[in-house]
């Protein structure tokens, strides 16, 4: 049996209101759940051929149970199957297998299948449902919440989707337990990011023992306070691309063999440096950001220029017209938009 | 000059405001029309080959006149290009070109090009401002107006897409006096619908000379009020599918060499047989319409079974689990959605 008492529950109320559950064991459980926010007749399941080795199984069981009728996607794990064609197949799947708009796409992995199922289910028949579940640290914390969905164009990352909500999100923190280091500190990245957002996770990581149930809770619940105030990135949701200007950048010059992760946490460095060099904050400040960075990813090396990292960073679909905006810190939990134009990129930065 | 004072412009309400305007020689003017209502760096301009030859410099020479930097993109004319690889190009071609989210996309041409480039707008960047400037018939009443936009799978018609709303639409009736027939008379399919949905598009085509300026205002302003009151097609707008279940299951039979116009007033004949035999409608009715059906398109045959018709129909997008909303007459401007089981759609219409 489900205790619901040990599963904390987060509501975003945004353009569709909807909660994320955080609890240990939701994986066994997900048919019940699912059953509480929709009543499809089939289900698509997507997934990694990874994730669907670890945990397929035990979802489709609990899904089965709950009198769902599943059909599964798997394509090949990794960020280079984020792309147009897996879209493409993922789609004529769907038309295939007779799904409706009242059927259900499930969300099952980490960030690539969230970003990929979450496009598919917004543009399928003009969208269908969808559920996240979330099984790595980076997908928990951040991107299987606020409805951003994307693919990858040869061009750059994230340049194609659409901001969709999804119906539910479950977090099962025991899936954490057991990722591998490299996908776990990829995760710890985008917690870098946040510890400079917000004092409470900041806090919590700068202590000796880091609870990852509280850390996904607090990361989540600062991510929900953002996108209520702008879901469709107006204004304030940019607060959250702090780092991701050059972590693009990074990306791209490495043939997206650097993990998100870290190339956020190495854009976050480069952003502190030029926070610091501008008195934006003080040598105390950084020095204890940059502690909690090397807690989160340890040691990590910059192995591009500056100049090349901006120069990629520049198809960012951040940019408007000539101009980018780049978050920068003025101290933890205070960090503040500041517009450049592309071409002074570099030069503000160095 | 341009003399606003002969140009009809009616507001569509739904998620965002635009204006559709209609008059003549307004693609002469595009570039101060379009200047009211965005100020981007560049536009990406999208047509096909046809329209390209026909009308772009001439759209090309009044946005440049307007100051905006324009890139082009040409695709081949015809249904069969408003597929995921044209959609993959269109969104390269952007990149590539470094349009930011404050820059435009123009689809000039006709539904094909408006369903393919709107799509593109809705999703590259995760959604960026574009205008519809249809130059068919079928295009200036019916597709440009309302947000739907969608590619085709092999699959089925129109089975990817959003709803995305343009920021302004110009109907220039110039560019219906040189249309070939067929294309015209595709047009005239949806026409017939919009006869048999709208008192006042029946009275206007059973006349003995239809106004075109006329015929395209009421069309529209008819769309605007079923947008406006249900934008996402919760129930209402479903009206506006009226022949269309069929009229796609005669697409696919006939690997959508049968135009869509045609398919639509093919449709729309076996459904007013249906509403006949089951007394929906009055012999008289029945005859009114069929006249109209009759002026509209001419004669029409229909060359496959209405068994492989209704088979072919069952991958449409309007279907809930085992379910689909028939739109069946009960009078001139009096339809009704009727659910069917998808298995008894063939008892149903035979």
């Amino acid at each position: 049996m489900l205790d619901m008492e040990k599963i904390k529950k987060i509501t975003v109320k945004a353009s569709g209101e909807y909660d994320v559950l955080i609890g240990e064991g939701l994986l066994d459980f997900s048919g019940e759940l699912i059953k509480n926010v929709a009543s499809p007749n089939k289900i698509a399941l997507i997934c990694d051929d990874v994730v669907d080795y670890l945990y397929s199984s035990k979802v489709i069981r609990s899904l089965e149970r709950a009198n769902f009728s599943v059909v599964k996607f798997v394509f090949k794990n990794g960020e280079k199957s984020k792309n147009l064609n897996t879209y493409a197949q993922i789609l004529s799947f769907l038309a295939q297998n007779k799904l409706t708009r009242s059927d259900l796409i499930v969300a099952l992995g980490g960030g690539v299948v969230g970003d990929l199922a979450g496009f598919v289910a917004s543009t399928y028949l003009r969208g269908i449902k969808y559920i996240q579940i979330p099984t790595t640290l980076l997908a928990q914390i951040d991107s299987s919440v606020g409805g951003k969905t994307a693919v990858d164009l040869d061009e750059g990352k994230n340049l194609v989707g659409a901001f969709y909500q999804p119906s539910l999100v479950l977090c099962d923190i025991t899936a954490l337990y057991t990722l591998p280091q490299k996908v776990f500190n990829d995760g710890m990245g985008e917690v870098a990011k946040y510890a400079v957002l917000d004092e409470k996770v900041y806090s919590l990581v700068s202590g000796d023992v880091c609870d990852l149930f509280k850390l996904v809770y607090l990361c989540v619940d600062y991510k929900r306070k953002i996108v209520e105030k702008d879901e469709f990135e107006g204004g304030l949701r940019k607060l959250l691309n702090l780092g991701h200007t050059l972590a693009h950048g990074i990306e791209k010059l490495s043939g997206y063999t650097v993990a998100h992760g870290k190339a956020v946490a190495l854009g976050l460095i480069q952003i502190m440096k030029s926070a610091l060099k501008r008195n934006f904050i003080d040598q105390q400040t950084f020095d204890g950001i940059m502690n909690v960075i090397n807690k989160c990813v340890g040691e990590v090396v910059l192995e591009y220029s500056l100049e090349d990292i901006c120069t990629n960073a520049t198809t960012d679909k951040k940019i408007n017209g000539d101009e980018l905006t780049l978050i920068m810190p003025y101290g933890i939990g205070d960090c503040r938009p500041v517009k450049i134009k592309i071409d002074d990129l570099w030069g503000y930065l160095a």
